[in-house]
């Protein structure tokens, strides 16, 4: 008995049975107590140690639950053979710890601002009701979250999701149209096995360079055309073998276009004169507009099922929510079914249930709107700060999305702007850094430009970015 | 004002400033407050519907922080121009209830027991240790945790995941040729772009029909080769051109082999012939193991850097938790960095935060411990409840793993057995259904074998559906 001397420390947070467990437990897999000694009754352990009868009797179960110890009926409880246990050594948690410490250090030095056009403003996250509804949902101990679900993601949120793209976005869909995955990278991954092997797609020769490297992977032919001031060429697109093309009509990146009506159609029309031709619309950051309502997506104005369209709640909650979607056109539906239908899901039931209620109860409008009007108002900010760059700098792109663009009048290169801006410890990206064209003399943007992002920025940090910018420009 | 008449219900779980906010919300958006009409102050308010100044002001903060009004210095509360706010109709969510409704029924008449080989015991869900740690991380408000990680996974995670795998399955490798992904299928997806097109992959003919169909979306050739009582048959492998091999050493699907360690090495010495052969061992239910130490895996005997890892938190924990990983051979990793390392993570760094925190503070080891036990009662409970058949039926895959298999004495089909239980509404499954050769005529089993799956039964449902297998089978 003189093993089981525990030291209780009644001030502590643990319970007093989890202390007497975890002594017990590190007793026997030191080997203080060996496999087959009798541990005491707990009446006497209780008694033994001045604690409460059932506190004794938790620990054991504790114990009993775990396999530590076993209990043989009318003579007590008994340590069980140890090499049955996984046991991970003790020193392997203890390394564990350091190794969280010394990587804490990591986010360390960097540029004093970083106008980064991924950023974005993460102080708004709902935390509360996002935890409250998780929290609820772990609570409903619901057997069936736990369970795989669909591949193409749980009903009640594909339904919830099909009509928010018609309420907000305008698409026309059927909940059996939507495929949710982990993250756009996956659902591209998919497109692969949908669309088969024949994929000849065309990029802007400024784009979403991951996109462009994902279709890279896999695609027969990935086709670089140029665009103008509406957007994507179509009749380059049209004069190229391409069957596919890859766009962001809403707010194209890293341009800012927002496509006309006119581009719209043209597209539409090049895609519905051949079966195998398809539109992929990634409408990535369509919440955030800000003159006027949403011009609805591409999607909506496609009556020939042509669209694919593809969007995230990534940018629109939080970069944490691995949750996007995409919308399949009926004529692939039959692919989908044949090749991806019986892959498990990459999004878990809980948080699929979680995003659902998160939707549905309105707090993602909400959201939405709390989100709009913070970057309508850091944009408006970052504009009343930009006037004094206009007479040397055109700016684009300012009516949507989280970052605007800044076009030098007077040549300059661009590389010398990030320099110079870089010289003052500011952070911005050439327009370059998105150019997966083929000839290295850019079209179209023969005069250097730069991406200004300010999702992630407070007021603070866009003053302070652009009044030193004017040091390093003006 | 007289639209400002608020029934404020004080009995309600909603706050007061909740239901003026809602009020004044529905009244703005349905119009009955007009664009640029002027609020009452927030004090005139507060003395109006007899609530505190604060209650009245935190109303408005919500409808300002939502963009509903506007807030004129000086001048007081406008009502702002709503075609800017987003807008679901509100029959848009009450239709929302509705189907949650009918949704919610669907789960009815099934079989009265079923011994599904995926059934798992989902009861023993650490709920609280989850929840608690989840909401512990949320509450940390750390902004990092929102943005993207690391397209292979958080560090901290993927040491983790090292040092568990190092201490329970013998398992080599550091934390960077670790790949954490959503779900074993997402992995082998990405495989095909880190093994490169000229995949020429072999299963056993009796294999995971999932991993058969993914390796068949891309492979250049699929290879089924025979299995005996040791598992895959090596010199067949030998004898194809495949450069691959697809195994489950620990516990093969379906037959329930564990391969034994000369079996290992054979396999191991066809692997080092050549640079461009690899193994890929599915570890996938490794943990569950009756008898004896668990085996060690594959790769801790792999000096040849030749054996692809792959595991899952799907099984261990509960296949909510949608975090798989894989373990790289040193010679993969180039090309993964090439590949696959500019993909963005399938798994938030919340869940990685938690499942990390949850592993590392020794949760998962108590809760293995404690699956492992109530997993070994339910086998030892079956094998008992079995003995009268094994008269007529032989079984075999008794020591590890989440189900058995039963093969007939005499002939008899296995459709006629999966039928006569189909009748007293007992659920089993034919060993033909996880078959993926060729020849119709199944080798090694001629005789009708079915598998018996109990991880997700309770005794009392083992007890009921063995009794019926009885009336069924003897």
């Amino acid at each position: 008995m003189q093993d089981l001397v525990i030291r209780l420390d009644t001030e502590s947070k643990k319970h007093l049975y989890e202390q007497i467990y975890e002594h017990i437990r590190d007793e026997i897999k030191s080997g203080r107590i060996a496999y087959k000694e009798k541990l005491p009754s707990t009446r006497s352990l209780a008694s033994y140690l001045q604690v409460s009868r059932s506190t004794a009797e938790l620990a054991y179960e504790q114990l009993l639950s775990e396999g530590y110890i076993e209990s043989v009926p009318y003579k007590g409880y008994f340590v069980s053979r140890l090499e049955e246990l996984y046991q991970f050594s003790s020193e392997f948690r203890d390394e564990e710890k350091n190794i969280n410490k010394s990587t804490e250090k990591e986010d360390g030095e960097r540029c004093k601002v970083d106008f980064s056009p991924n950023g974005l403003t993460m102080s708004e996250f709902p935390f509360g009701t996002w935890r409250r509804i998780t929290k609820n949902i772990l609570s409903q101990d619901k057997k069936e979250l736990f369970l795989p679900g669909k591949a193409q993601g749980d009903e009640e949120l594909r339904t919830t999701i099909a009509r928010y793209l018609h309420a907000s976005r305008g698409v026309n869909c059927e909940a059996d149209q939507i495929v949710v995955g982990a993250g756009n990278d996956y659902l591209m991954l998919l497109l692969r096995y949908i669309l088969g092997e024949d994929i000849r797609i065309a990029f802007e020769e400024h784009t979403y360079p991951r996109a462009f490297r994902i279709f890279g992977l896999f695609a027969q032919k990935v086709i670089t055309v140029p665009w103008d001031e509406g957007g994507i060429c179509v009749e380059e697109v049209q004069n190229s073998d391409a069957n596919m093309v890859y766009v962001m009509p809403s707010h194209q990146y890293p341009t800012g276009i927002v496509m006309p009506i006119g581009r719209r159609r043209e597209l539409l029309n090049w895609a519905a004169q051949s079966s195998q031709r398809y539109i992929i619309e990634d409408d990535y950051d369509s919440e955030f507009r800000y003159r006027g309502k949403p011009i609805p997506s591409l999607q909506a104005s496609d009556s020939a099922e042509k669209v694919i369209y593809i969007g995230t709640f990534s940018k629109s909650i939080a970069p944490a929510i691995r949750v996007s979607y995409m919308v399949l056109p009926r004529g692939l539906m039959k692919k989908y079914e044949e090749n991806c239908a019986f892959f498990s899901s990459t999004v878990s039931r809980i948080d699929q249930t979680v995003l659902n209620e998160f939707i549905r109860d309105g707090y993602f409008e909400r959201h939405l709107n709390k989100m709009r009007k913070i970057y309508r108002e850091k944009h408006e900010y970052l504009l009343e700060q930009l006037t004094p760059f206009l007479e040397k700098f055109s700016l684009s792109g300012e009516y949507a999305g989280l970052h605007v663009l800044l076009q030098a009048k007077e040549d300059s290169s661009e590389e010398e702007l990030v320099k110079k801006a870089a010289d003052e410890k500011i952070r911005v990206y050439g327009l370059s850094e998105a150019y997966v064209g083929e000839n290295k003399k850019q079209r179209h943007c023969s005069r250097a430009t730069v991406l200004l992002g300010y999702g992630g920025l407070s007021m603070e940090e866009i003053r302070f970015g652009v009044e030193a910018l004017k040091r390093a420009w003006l």
